[in-house]
């Protein structure tokens, strides 16, 4: 039985691939006393329980967050999140009497993905369940498996395959870690030269004319979504929870545009476990800086770590000449 | 007498440099009609009538915007804005029998430049009345005076001289149109080329060395604050306004890095006239993608118009091999 996490991140991802299959849904589980946050500005949202982490309301700590294809219907997934946390007595104590009474506190939100696959192939409780069961501690040295997985198994970004992206940095003693769905209307290409907008020397590519030529053309009407997580163990409020998410954005800002279209239902979440103090507010400034600078190198490791499937092409294959490897896990 | 907008947006600056005095004033009038939405993101805002904006509540029309240096003080601007549009009869009328009965709305945000001279000396009501004295209707042929004026006269970015920027593009037969004031804590200078952030192309640029050795560090405790104006001629809700306010914060995130710090009290307005019909949700998602674009193009337009000011280098100054002109007007 896979264990919940007890001190760090726990990230796991189930999906299937074929059959008319082309979804999946991956689920972030949080140690005890994680506060959480969540950020919404994409005009298209597919969420839940993201009113219970606004700071004026009651819960103070968060459980998982979970991610998930299938737009509206893939909220599903939560539901087997919540019985697999329930299960292990993981949950927001509701009687004063018995610890044991627990609800689960999931928040969570989808991408649109359902025309990648067959319709009515989309995730249901069992695709949450099974990415509990898949779950592994992540950290600096031990990402999480990025690329066409979980919850970016049927993302497309841009016309080309998005999918699930990584990206960790340290701020002082505070780690910061983005995990991004990259599902976007707009592109993370920048069409001029063929570099990544997310990347910091994406203007010193030189155009490979004929990539450029094959570069996909926004759809007439496209519907999308990227989500994420912001992981840190700094010991945050949810209030600063909501600022960080929200900065995020700005991440998302740079490496994919345009972002938050009336189209997307771009959202961000901040899972806070507490473990390091920040400090006055000059640090906490510096963690903004870098959850906003995390977001854009996850976006851009999804879109490096994506690979063709479903007749989308990845950007390692169309840009060649860029030379990008694939992940190592 | 300066005469009210009757088709147009009109912006008017008033500023004092030297002597000690380095701030000032920007007012954008209104034509009749026009509706107004606010995104607020910045860690440390100074705003008014941002609430009366909100979709939810009932007024429906706005008089004018100002902006302002002066931190918190420099509210005081909208003082002199309400008295003058009053005097004109423009306002929202409080009772149904005599229309002469009314109540300018006049939302607005300040920025921090209470450094930049000496203390005490901020705009005061006689600022705004004198910004709308200087009022000129502007639209794509006929910018409004921009660099070190109005609300940017004391203003900075990255510790380079910021100031008023200005940008219009057109979506179908939609025009749309920014005027940033740019004095953000973060830079909009690119540190390993010295190119801008906002610029298309600002990788290409090959680094000067003794230019970049030149770029001032980050100061220990910043306080700052870009803030602006989305101007369109669209026929658009209260809460559209709010949604093109919210993605120009994009265009912000792409221009000054970070943008939205703890430090920045960084507050975008939209105002939309609505002489021209802007038809399904495609349409407004282009527009909404403009106006991100727009806003970068501003913040670009500010830094390159400013002239060194108050011991604040330019980037035309410090830059001189980006080989920048100032601008004309």
């Amino acid at each position: 039985m896979t264990p919940l996490p007890a001190g760090r991140f726990a990230v796991g991802h189930h999906h299937r691939i074929g059959d008319g299959w082309l979804t999946g849904t991956t689920v972030v589980l949080c140690p005890p006393g994680t506060v959480g946050g969540a950020d919404q500005r994409g005009g298209a949202p597919g969420t839940r329980e993201t009113d219970l982490l606004d700071p004026r309301n009651l819960v103070d700590s968060v459980d998982a967050v979970v991610l998930s294809g299938g737009s509206a219907y893939g909220l599903e997934a939560a539901t087997g999140v919540v019985h697999w946390l329930a299960e292990r007595g993981r949950g927001w104590p509701v009687t004063r009497d018995d610890p044991s009474l627990v609800v689960p506190i999931v928040p969570g939100a989808v991408i649109f993905d359902l025309d990648r696959g067959r319709w009515g192939h989309r995730p249901d409780a069992e695709f949450g369940r099974l990415a509990c069961e898949a779950a592994r501690e992540v950290g600096q040295d031990t990402p999480p498996a990025r690329g066409t997985v979980g919850a970016g198994t049927g993302a497309s970004v841009g016309g080309l395959k998005g999918g699930v992206g990584w990206a960790t940095g340290r701020v002082a003693d505070v780690e910061v870690a983005a995990l991004a769905v990259v599902n976007g209307v707009g592109s993370a290409v920048d069409p001029l030269t063929g570099g990544l907008y997310a990347d910091l020397d994406h203007r010193y590519r030189t155009p490979a004319r004929d990539e450029l030529s094959r570069l996909p053309k926004r759809p007439h009407r496209p519907l999308n979504t990227t989500i994420g997580v912001v992981l840190t163990d700094a010991r945050l409020t949810k209030a600063q929870c909501q600022k960080v998410a929200g900065i995020a954005q700005d991440g998302l800002a740079r490496g994919v545009r345009p972002a938050h279209t009336m189209f997307d239902g771009d959202t961000v979440f901040t899972l806070a476990s507490g473990h390091v103090e920040v400090g006055e507010v000059w640090a906490f400034d510096r963690l903004l800086e870098a959850a906003a600078d995390m977001f854009a190198f996850a976006v851009r490791d999804a879109v490096v770590s994506a690979s063709s499937a479903g007749g989308l092409q990845c950007y390692r294959d169309l840009f060649p000449s860029a030379g990008i490897a694939g992940p190592s896990s």
